[in-house]
């Protein structure tokens, strides 16, 4: 790596999020329970890894309360939700209540103690068994310990150009 | 991390490919040129991890002849597009040879070499600075270096369930 190279070529970190809402997402709510309490929040920078072992990656502020609860508990659950839990999303991932994100709708504890949510695409079930900073965040990867199949969504959440979209029909 | 319980709740991975499936990702062509040679794929295994520095992550088979080039050059570039260039992703994603990979589209060389995609909604030009192996695959963390806009697609590339789909309209 050339530092020289990166300091002179450094691209602000305005226009890097400019660049990134051209990036579609699905919407995901992440989910943890453990002794270090319960804790959920909106994601699109979820990632699939490897099919072996089954593994994703979700990537969390460092200084975020939540990275603290998910590095405690180790447990978390990714749920890939359609666009009819938009609502969900938005309250995940503001500055509702705890008590209130989890009160809005129905959950199934998940083999490690993780809130599934019922009614998502898929509840992905992981033990986080490793990690990795990078600048302000952590990469958590997420060894898939058991997998919920709901349906599939024919309106699977979108997040677009800094706004919830629709997928067209087939 | 008990192993054991992973052991005992193991995900096949065709059960995992399956839950993926339901998992809807924007369209990248990653491209690379250097010391190790040319290459390009298609990818939606890429993600936003931090904006301080700009970084993105790819991950790619470690098995793959692209890993190799893209370790050994440490440059490249994710273009993300929009459904105009499906069939330039379809050839990107199949066994057609380098030549006509790059044959098919206009391309101009990012500030590190690495082959920016003309017409693309966004060129990331970037540095591989880290990588983290998990599993089967590496997990390449690319800083970017400069950025190239270009418009909006009213139509971004998607895929969802194993098919190429559209974004309705607004």
């Amino acid at each position: 790596m050339n530092i020289q190279v990166l300091s002179e070529t450094s691209v602000p970190a305005a226009l890097f999020k400019d660049a990134m809402a051209r990036v579609a997402g699905a919407v995901h709510i992440v989910t943890t329970d453990g002794p270090a309490g319960k804790a959920g929040f909106t994601a699109t920078a979820v990632c699939s890894v490897t099919a072996d072992p089954p593994t994703l990656l979700v990537c969390v502020n460092e200084t975020s309360s939540v990275a603290r609860v998910l590095t405690a508990n180790k447990v978390l659950a990714i749920n890939t939700v359609g666009s009819e839990f938009n609502e969900l999303a938005m309250l995940m991932g503001g500055k509702t209540s705890l008590e209130d994100r989890f009160a809005s709708a129905r959950w199934t504890p998940g083999s490690q103690g993780a809130p599934l949510l019922d009614g998502a695409m898929v509840n992905f079930d992981c033990v986080t068994h490793d990690s990795h900073v990078c600048g302000t965040h952590r990469v958590m990867f997420c060894r898939v310990v058991a997998v919920r199949l709901g349906e599939v969504a024919l309106d699977p959440g979108l997040y677009f150009n800094r706004r919830f979209r629709h997928m067209a029909p087939v």
